[in-house]
């Protein structure tokens, strides 16, 4: 289990050896999420181009796809990119972002995740479930279930996978199959901040890149996340606020924030 | 006439259903974009591919288009999901962002509204003025004409494609070819924020997925948007802060505020 | 050597002309970017369709090219942009992010550069210095290098391209070929905002738009950044308002501030 120890070890690591994250990602986000591994301490790039990506990976230590605004062309560069990060070894992290939605979505996911084991699977409650091939539509984007309704998929997918799967909601849902911690972090504001999972997805990425136990350094993105997204919302008046706060606060983090506000579950 | 009265109906109505808006957007607003929806009470989802957006329109409760960084191959999409959500009969808001500044853009709106009859067109004096056959030049994206010499493009527009047409600027204006309503709601530090005339078609969608008379709907997001914009420029101290405060003011917009404010003409 | 008086007759001359400041660029910064220039008081327009980008840099002022989230036909598109600007004999500034992280990237800045002289190149020091052939590796779109080590690159590629060169860091190189010059303002935490140095590429854009000397017009630039950068990061308490706040002070900036802090050595 994680704790303020282990996930303060991962955060100095972070801010000291600054890792390239990778990031393959929606037009939506890539603004924000680029700030946020800035202000966590990475180093992010966004970069798609099939003519690239490859040599891209080779200078990563981490690769995040995230399917978000994908096209076929977006998804033939992640086809080049995952099998390049896997042939480094570097962690992948896959963000299936309204799998469930529409079949391309769905299937552009099974396809991608069967060219190299992810090594983290961030989603929603409807997002891992449609992964798992549970009968769920997802409405749009946004989940239309809840985590705990999630749970036998995302342990499914996990082994299935051999991979770690997150599901995002009040309560994070972490397991690599057979491990399943809870992390209660967080904030209800959050889920009105477009793409703040987009943003958990890169984060993972980043701890990643620094540690390499996925089930602890994904429970260590998500509380961080979590713990800012609290911090934030104590500045904040509405979702733009909270936007710009929980970037701040993911610069300003302290280990005593940390030993004050995490609170996680076996 | 609207009022304080209908406005907020429509108000409650868009934070009990959440009503999914399908955004094919630019990549300059996409975030703002859908931040201010989340921000409503709505819940958005950008979607551009030619693979998946007659699907996703499926699921949509309003078609958002909007070519402002326009390319032949989302154009190409854009002309695969508006059919779709004409036979859906959901509401279908244009904005031709840029219109009349170059041809490829005056010409794919002809072609885009060609394909079926858009429920409200909104666009700024200039790209009104484009659309309706006038000699103008659009500036880039920023318009060149006053809303009052928009007036007979926007009667004629509504008239000949049988829409109701939003000329927005200083006071905004609202016809269905019939009946012509301003809204004098807003601040003057908003042109300088990238985007907000694309955030008022996003909310134009909302309001109008909500609400099946467009006439009325247009007006509510219109004014609820330059209600925002008021409330946001009392805590902004520049174009930045004002682009945040808006989002947060949508957030948290209350009754008392829209009745205080809200600054309608028949 | 710039002053006080120069710099603020720029301001002044951008402040009532709002020069039309044409856009080729990157996913990540495309809001933040024109929020910037529309702050300053330039008109941005971000296009980039290979069907018009001749016809709005026929409407445009400047015209700034940034690969940052380059592919193939972003960049043929920037072909057919570049030489329209020359011919009409506006100003093009050239963004080379990531030039030497892949050779996709060196590749292209050599290719756009080669169909005519830029006005401007603006970088970081590991940029600058893969543009002019040295070995080095671009650390993702981040500089491996200190701007000292560019020093030598800068002047180099100056009299090859007959341009001017910007090397952004901790403080600014600016020169010629033959006149060096020095900007010393800015702020550390600067270069933890995203898109910072893009921001800066977009100003130099609209002040060689008002100012037919590019050498004056690229020191008057990366220093007005740099002190709404300071004025920015006195109210701020990370990069999340970092960011909002150079917008704001971008749009507040005063003469006496410029006065009380404009530090630039020759």
């Amino acid at each position: 289990m994680i704790s303020t120890e282990t996930l303060w070890r991962d955060i100095e690591a972070i801010r000291e050896q600054a890792p390239l994250v990778h990031n393959i990602t929606n037009f939506v986000v890539m603004n924000t999420t680029a700030n946020a591994l800035l202000s966590l301490g990475a180093s992010p790039v966004m970069a798609h181009a099939a003519d690239e990506v490859e040599e891209m990976v080779g200078l990563a230590s981490a690769l995040v796809v995230n399917i978000g605004t994908l096209s076929q062309m977006w998804v033939d560069s992640m086809a080049k990119a995952i099998p390049a990060a896997a042939a480094r070894t570097i962690p992948i992290v896959f963000d299936p972002v309204g799998a469930g939605a529409t079949r391309f979505r769905t299937e552009s996911c099974l396809r991608l995740m069967g060219l190299a084991q992810p090594t983290v699977i961030r989603g929603n409650a409807s997002e891992i479930m449609a992964l798992a091939g549970a009968q769920v539509q997802t409405r749009g984007v946004d989940s239309g279930a809840a985590v705990d309704d999630a749970q036998g998929a995302a342990r499914q997918l996990a082994h299935q996978w051999q991979c770690v799967v997150v599901v995002s909601g009040a309560s994070d849902l972490i397991t690599d199959g057979e491990a399943l911690w809870w992390v209660d972090n967080g904030h209800a504001m959050m889920p009105r901040v477009t793409g703040l999972g987009c943003t958990a997805s890169a984060l993972v990425g980043a701890f990643c890149a620094v540690n390499d136990q996925p089930l602890t350094a994904a429970a260590h993105a998500m509380s961080t996340l979590g713990i800012c997204g609290e911090l934030a919302a104590e500045s904040s008046v509405g979702p733009g606020s909270l936007q710009v706060a929980v970037i701040d606060a993911l610069y300003g983090l302290t280990r005593e924030e940390v030993e004050r506000r995490l609170r996680v579950r076996g």
